[in-house]
C-alpha cells in the first residue's frame, strides 16, 4: 500500500526535512517592517523553486505588498487548494530571546525536541509540514494522490492588504473543492482538530464627549455632565447579570450546537480550570448555562478592548474632563451580521447618552463568522486520517479567534476550509522564543501524507 | 488719607507689578512632577527674597516635600496670616498650549488685557496681589496697617502631603486672628464674596485585576474575566437615576440650606446657562430637585476624574486586559466624614466585585468639608472694603472646590478663614491657556490695600 511506504519515507526523511525548514527560518520576512521587504520577497522565491522541484508549477505573483505564491500540479483526483503564509511577526522585545530569532536551532527540553526561532510554528513550520507531505507522496510514487493547488501569502501577519483584491481577481485559478489551512492548534496540545467554526469580529471606538474641555470638578463638579459617567453606564448595560448582550436584535442568525457537536465537545473534556488557571483565573465568566467550550467557540462575545479618558498618570488630578473612550469588541457566530450589530450598537449608545453628550464612531469595522458546512466527505474523511494518526480521536472544534481568509474563502471563491493544524499551546507564537515540537513538525508531516490519501480516494 | 495714597501708588506701580510675576509665573513649580523639584525650590526663594525686601522675616522651612515659605512683620494692629500656594498644575496636554505655559505673556484679548500662562490665576496671580498690596503699604507708609503673618505652601496641587504635620508642629507660631486666603474667584466673574462655605473631598484611585496578564479576546473573550467590565459597572452604580449617590450612609451630615442663604443665593440669580454655555454644556446634570448653585455649593458629589485600562493607542488591538482603574472624587459638605464615606466606598466597591477579581484602593485620603462661623468683625469689614472697590456689592458664597487648608486653620490653629479671590470663571485654571485678567490682578491688589486699611481700624 502506498501510504505506508510514504509514511516510512517521511520517517527516514526526517533530517533532511528538518533542514529544509530551518533553511526557509532563516529568512527574516517580517512583513511588517519594510526593512525586510527583500527578505520578504526571498522566502517567497525560496518557496517558489521549491515547488518547482516537487513537479508543480510554481509562480511569484506581485501584488503592491509582499508576493503571492501560487503552485498548480496536474495530478488527477479531486481538487484541494492548500494555504499558508511565509511572513512571521516582528521579534521585538529582541533582548526576551534566548538565542537570536533567525538562526533557529533544535533544542532538547523535558517535553522533548523543539525547533526554536521565529516563525517555526506561525506559519513556516505548520506550512512545511505540506510541503513535505508532497514531496513524500512524488517521491514514493512519481505522483500527487489529488490535484493539488498551493496559495502561500506573505502579508497575513501585517492585516493581509492584497488578499482580497488577489483573491477577487483570480478567482477561476484559485477556486478548489476544498481549502486546507494549516495555521492552527492541536486542541489542549493533544488533539487533532478540524475547525469548523470562527468566531466573527465587529471592532468600534465610542468616544463621549461633554464639556468642551477639561474642568475643574470642584467648579462643576454636581452640575456638568461627566462624559466618563455616561461611558461607564453605557459599557455596564451592554450585558446583564446573566451575560447576555443586551443589544436589540443582537442573537438573530446565533444557531444552538448541533447534537452532534455537543458530543463531541463533551468527548473533549475541555479541563477550563488548567485553561483559566495558566491566566490566573478560576471560574468562567460568561453566559450564564452555556459550556465554557461555548463561551470560547460557539457564543458571541462583547469585551471592552481598552478605555481611556481623564487624567490617567500618577498621583490625583481633580478634573471634570471633556471626553472619554472605549474600544469595544464583539466576537460573532453563526449568521450574525456585523453591519446590522454595529448599527444597533449605535443606537443603543445614541438612546443611552444623557443631555449634553455626543458620541462618535470612528472605527467600525466589521467581519462575520464563519461555519463550514461539514457534509463535503472530505471533512469526515480528513477526521479519520487524522485520528489515524494521532493517539486522541481528531474532532471538529472552533476557534475563538477570527481568521478571515476562510471567510474570504467562503464569500470570494465559494469554497469551505478545513483548518488542521498541529501547534501548541505553549509554542508563544508572536511572543519571543517561538517553538514548534519536533513532533508537531514529523506527525504535522504524516498528517497530510493520510489525508492526501484519503482525499484522493474519494 | 494713606489708603488714598496707596491706592494711588499701585495705580502709579501696576507695570512694575505686572513684571515681577512674570517673573514669578516663569518658574516651572510643578509640585506633582519630581522632575521640577528644584524648580519648586526655586520658587520658594524668590518669594523668601521679595517678602525680605519688604520687611518681612521671610525664611524657608524645610517639609519632607516642598518648602514652606514662612513670613512675619511686626507691624501693630490685629494679627492677620495670608494664605497662597507658589506650586501649580502639570501642563498636560502641552499641544493644547498657544504658547509655552511657562512663558507668561500680556495678551490683548476682546474682554481686556489678561495674564497668560500656567499659575497666572491658581495661584500665582493671586497670592501676589497680596503682595503688592503690601508693598504698597510699605512704600507710601513705612509700615504695614495690621500684624501679617504669611504662610506660602509649595504641595497644594499635590495634595498637601507635609501640610498637617507642618501646622501641628508650629501652631503657636501660626496661630492668628483670623486666615485670608486668595485661591477663589469673583462670582460670575463680577461680584466680589467671600466664601463661607468650602466642599470637602475624598480622592481615590480603585485598580481592578482579573487575569495576570493581557489575554488575547479571541481565545479567552467570553470566558475570562474582563476588568473594564466591572470597572464599569461599579461606576454606573455610584449614582441613582436621580444622581443621588447611592454609597450607604453618603447623605448623613449633609444639612439643607439655611433660610437666609438660600435667599442670599437666590439673589445673587446665578446665570446657570451662561455658566454651562460657556464650556459647551446646557443642562444642570446634578441631583433632581436641587438648583445650579446648591448642586455645586452645598451638595456632595462624586465625579470619575480619570479612568484608564487596556489598549489606549491607535487604532485596535483584541486585547482582554488585565487590569482597569479609575481616579474617582466625592466633594463633601456639612459634617460628612471622609474616613466614613471612603469606608463605605471600599464595602460597595467589594461587594460589587465578581470572582476572579481584586481591587486596590492605593490613594484614599480626605479632608471635611468647612463652613466658617462669620460673626468675626473682619468679616463684615472686609465685606465693606471689597464693595468700595468693585461695581458690585460683595457677598457671602459658596464654593465647590475644595480649599483643606481652610478646614485644617480651623482644626489645627483654631482660626476662621476669609476666603477672597479674583479669579474668573473662564480663567482656565488646570487647563491649557490658564490666564488672570489684569484686571482681577490690578483691582485684587487694590482690594487687599483696602482691607488691610478696614483691619487696621478694628
Amino acid at each position: 500500500m502506498s501510504l505506508d511506504r510514504v509514511l516510512d519515507y517521511i520517517d527516514n526523511d526526517s533530517d533532511n526535512a528538518l533542514a529544509r525548514l530551518m533553511e526557509l527560518l532563516r529568512i527574516p520576512s517580517v512583513s511588517t517592517d519594510p526593512a525586510f521587504k527583500a527578505d520578504c520577497d526571498r522566502a517567497a522565491d525560496w518557496l517558489v523553486d521549491e515547488l518547482n522541484s516537487l513537479g508543480f508549477d510554481a509562480t511569484k505573483r506581485p501584488v503592491p505588498g509582499h508576493p503571492m505564491v501560487i503552485a498548480h500540479s496536474d495530478a488527477p483526483g479531486p481538487h484541494v487548494m492548500f494555504y499558508g503564509h511565509y511572513d512571521v511577526q516582528p521579534v521585538d522585545p529582541l533582548h526576551l530571546w534566548d538565542n537570536p530569532p533567525f538562526e533557529p536551532a533544535l533544542e532538547q527540553t523535558q517535553d522533548g525536541p523543539v525547533i526554536r526561532g521565529r516563525g517555526s510554528s506561525d506559519d513556516k513550520g505548520q506550512l512545511m509540514t505540506f510541503v513535505e507531505a508532497c514531496r513524500a507522496w512524488k517521491a514514493v510514487t512519481g505522483t500527487l494522490p489529488a490535484r493539488i493547488s498551493i496559495f502561500f501569502e506573505g502579508e497575513e501577519e501585517s492585516g493581509s492588504p492584497s488578499l482580497v483584491p488577489f483573491l477577487e481577481a483570480n478567482a477561476d485559478e484559485l477556486k478548489a473543492e476544498i481549502a486546507l489551512i494549516c495555521d492552527t492548534g492541536l486542541f489542549e496540545s493533544r488533539v487533532p482538530g478540524i475547525v469548523t467554526m470562527l468566531r466573527g469580529l465587529l471592532a468600534e471606538e465610542v468616544i463621549i464627549t461633554g464639556p468642551d474641555k477639561d474642568l475643574h470638578s470642584g467648579m462643576f463638579g454636581g452640575l456638568a455632565r461627566n462624559p466618563i459617567h455616561v461611558l461607564a453606564k453605557i459599557i455596564a448595560g451592554l450585558r446583564d447579570d446573566d451575560g447576555r448582550i443586551t443589544l436589540p436584535g443582537f442573537y438573530d442568525g446565533v444557531p444552538e450546537l448541533p447534537d452532534d457537536i455537543r458530543a463531541q465537545w463533551q468527548g473533549l473534556a475541555f479541563d477550563h480550570a488548567k485553561f483559566l488557571g495558566d491566566v490566573g483565573l478560576s471560574e468562567p465568566a460568561g453566559e450564564t448555562g452555556r459550556t465554557p467550550l461555548e463561551m470560547i467557540w460557539s457564543r458571541p462575545t462583547c469585551e471592552v478592548n481598552g478605555i481611556s479618558g481623564g487624567y490617567e498618570g500618577d498621583g490625583f488630578k481633580t478634573v471634570l474632563p471633556s471626553r472619554a473612550s472605549a474600544k469595544i469588541s464583539f466576537r460573532l457566530v453563526g449568521t450574525q451580521d456585523p453591519d446590522a450589530i454595529h448599527a444597533s450598537f449605535v443606537d443603543y449608545v445614541t438612546a443611552m447618552l444623557s443631555s449634553d453628550c455626543t458620541a462618535e464612531f470612528p472605527l467600525g469595522r466589521g467581519a462575520p463568522a464563519s461555519r463550514m458546512g461539514i457534509s463535503h466527505p472530505a471533512f469526515e474523511a480528513a477526521r479519520t486520517a487524522l485520528s489515524a494518526e494521532w493517539p486522541d480521536p481528531a474532532a471538529y472544534i472552533g476557534c475563538g479567534g477570527s481568521i478571515p481568509i476562510a471567510g474570504h474563502f467562503q464569500s470570494i471563491l465559494g469554497m469551505d476550509s478545513m483548518l488542521i493544524g498541529f501547534g501548541k499551546d505553549d509554542d508563544q507564537i508572536h511572543s519571543p522564543n517561538e517553538k514548534y515540537d519536533l513532533d508537531s513538525f514529523h506527525k504535522g508531516i504524516r498528517s497530510w501524507a493520510r489525508i492526501l490519501a484519503a482525499l484522493g480516494e474519494l
